[in-house]
């Protein structure tokens, strides 16, 4: 068995991988309806007005301006009624000197016509209307273009596609964009007693649980997850899944912490890339492998489930992210007071699982080999690695699962 | 056209949508990968142990503690090896006095065990081991059950699955899970100047912005979006979506902010069911409908996109992730100050788009008919119906789009 030469801190072991992880350049057209959350990778300029035509922006009477100066409640001003203009047609005439249109929200305003007088505003009197408020040249009135003109840039290269992003899209008429691909990530589990689900268990033999949290931490932060299912611990095992998965831009393995295991994953490593560290100072997740395959990141997590979630909640999911292109991730995080005293392994950065009854964090780790220290925590505490103690009663940032 | 009776507050409005929103009794079976962020209809108790078996928690041997006793540096004690022990296998024999097994991270303790010394304690010295350590009876072994035993609840009814959560049901076995169904959200645009993206524009049309940012927004709050497409204002149009629909749990209509539209939407609602409010005191989405048709319920959006998408967030989302049960939102925001002096209508809640820059808030609000309003905005202000001016450099929360 490889001791751990030299542990590193968790701050650099963040540095390295962050170092490593190459933003992806893969990229994919996807229709508006399937950008949501994605990264673009063009920048989109529109070749159209929006609107494309002067609109009204209120339901009410198209009217030349100067002809409302001057009406109030008490003195309004009758003009003859014209024809209607609905959304999506086309004015029939020009308006003339004191004759008005009425017209509906998003409907084209007449030639002639500058402004619009509110709905609100007036009164139908036989085939006159009075208006109870002048109106200067443009109220009311959307110009042509004045939410977008040809040439804005309307979304910019490594903008996240959110709701109105799409929208300005849509407002151009683009139905697709051409985004970043997901970075794909092959999940693996190494050990000879892990067992897939599904499968009955034979003595000595536990059930796979890493496959399942690291792809649900890969999916909810913009990665594609490949499931690679159960590995033998064996060099040609591992090295045949590295072969067969250089399309993958992330390759996290997960157990290789019993004996000799560890030294295969190093050894696959330095025949096909480099170890670039090995051991963290931090608990739980001290026996991380970290290596690079050409481009591709590998991990090599602790087989202990809460090790292993821990692990990418703090390491992987940030290159994951760096590589989709997407902002850091801002946990929601609550202030707690703790409820008891919790020593600390100076040196070590801690990851403390923590179950919240109000604002009070009692701590829920049990063992890192329990996923329970996870499943029945709500959120989790960082304790730095020059902090052993925290008394009760002390604030701290819940961060929440 | 039906002029607004009287407007109702936001709080007003969200009490009244959230009283009419029934969580979602419709569940459904899926495997553990598909069930990441959804929402548990059962309670999951394990019939199973946790481990299934004692088990190392440590790379080292299996001992009799009391062998060990009085073990130093200075005064190693020394043991024959036994039998050494790879996880997933059976030890083939007890431990007797005076030896000890190699054992991996995750093995199964032999009959007559009760501890396990970490390899970092020991040396090998031929046949022999020196512990440099002792340890006590149970040290670093994880009992049968620690982790969880028969009996226990580990997923509660209702809690939302998170990897973790996954976790802890893959450890027992579990390959799948009732889980609540999203809430089916139909999303319409009407209007005869809406045009479906992909097509020509002709003159007098815009192209259908709502739909998609409808879409974004349901689907990023754990909705499940049917594209209705561009439907016409007629009441026989409407009518038709309404009862070929009748299995969507929510209807958003956008659009019928124009002549006579609204007044279709209200005529549809009281003819198949119920206005529950029309007019909400809020700028933008003051045109606002919302009814109920049985159980399912009925938006009538404003067509101006900034305002339906505002909407959406403010009003939508909220009864969306209560429908769905999903815990309320935690919308990511940070502080800042206002860039300049904003007046705001007293007596109505104002929803205020901003650019950031660091930690300063432009207003980026152009007009509601603008899709740029927020498509180029970071995030919002929400300025409460009850102040009507915030000073240049003032403090605000802006949430983040």
């Amino acid at each position: 068995m490889r001791p751990f030469k030299r542990l590193i801190s968790l701050e650099q072991a963040l540095s390295l991988t962050s170092t490593c992880a190459v933003p992806t350049k893969k990229t994919e057209r996807l229709s508006v309806v399937e950008a949501i959350g994605r990264v673009s990778a063009e920048d989109v300029v529109s070749k159209m007005s929006v609107p494309p035509f002067p609109r009204s922006a209120m339901d009410g009477y198209a009217v030349r301006a100067r002809d409302t100066f001057g009406a109030s409640k008490l003195k309004p001003i009758r003009l003859s009624q014209g024809e209607a203009i609905r959304v999506g047609s086309v004015p029939k005439k020009a308006l003339t000197k004191d004759v008005c249109a009425m017209i509906a929200t998003g409907a084209m305003i007449p030639k002639g016509a500058d402004a619009v007088v509110m709905v609100e505003d007036t009164e139908v009197e036989g085939k006159a209307v009075l208006l109870h408020e002048s109106v200067h040249p443009g109220q009311n009135v959307s110009r042509k273009g004045e939410d977008i003109t040809p040439g804005t840039k309307i979304i910019s290269y490594g903008q996240v596609l959110n709701p109105s992003k799409l929208g300005v899209l849509a407002a151009v008429g683009r139905d697709e964009i051409r985004a970043y691909a997901k970075p794909l990530v092959g999940v693996v589990s190494t050990g000879n007693e892990i067992t897939e689900l599904g499968s009955e268990l034979g003595p000595g033999k536990v059930y796979n649980i890493n496959s399942y949290t690291l792809c649900g931490a890969v999916s909810a932060n913009g990665g594609q997850v490949r499931m690679l299912g159960i590995v033998d611990d064996t060099v040609e095992d591992i090295e045949r899944v590295v072969r067969e998965n250089s399309d993958c831009d992330i390759l996290v393995f997960s157990g290789g912490s019993s004996v000799g295991e560890r030294d295969i994953m190093i050894d696959v490593l330095e025949r096909n890339g480099k170890v670039v560290f090995h051991g963290i100072a931090m608990k739980p997740g001290k026996p991380t492998l970290f290596g690079t395959i050409e481009e591709q990141l590998v991990f090599g997590m602790p087989g202990h489930p809460t090790s292993c979630l821990s692990n990418a909640y703090l390491l992987l999911t940030p290159v994951l992210r760096k590589m989709a292109r997407l902002p850091p991730q801002r946990p929601a995080c609550v202030p707690a007071r703790i409820a008891k005293r919790v020593v600390s392994t100076t040196g070590r950065t801690q990851f403390l699982t923590v179950r919240l009854d109000g604002d009070i964090a009692h701590p829920a780790f049990k063992e890192s080999s329990a996923i329970t220290s996870m499943a029945f925590a709500d959120g989790y505490v960082v304790i730095p690695a020059d902090v052993d103690l925290i008394e009760k009663g002390e604030r701290v940032t819940v961060y929440l699962l």
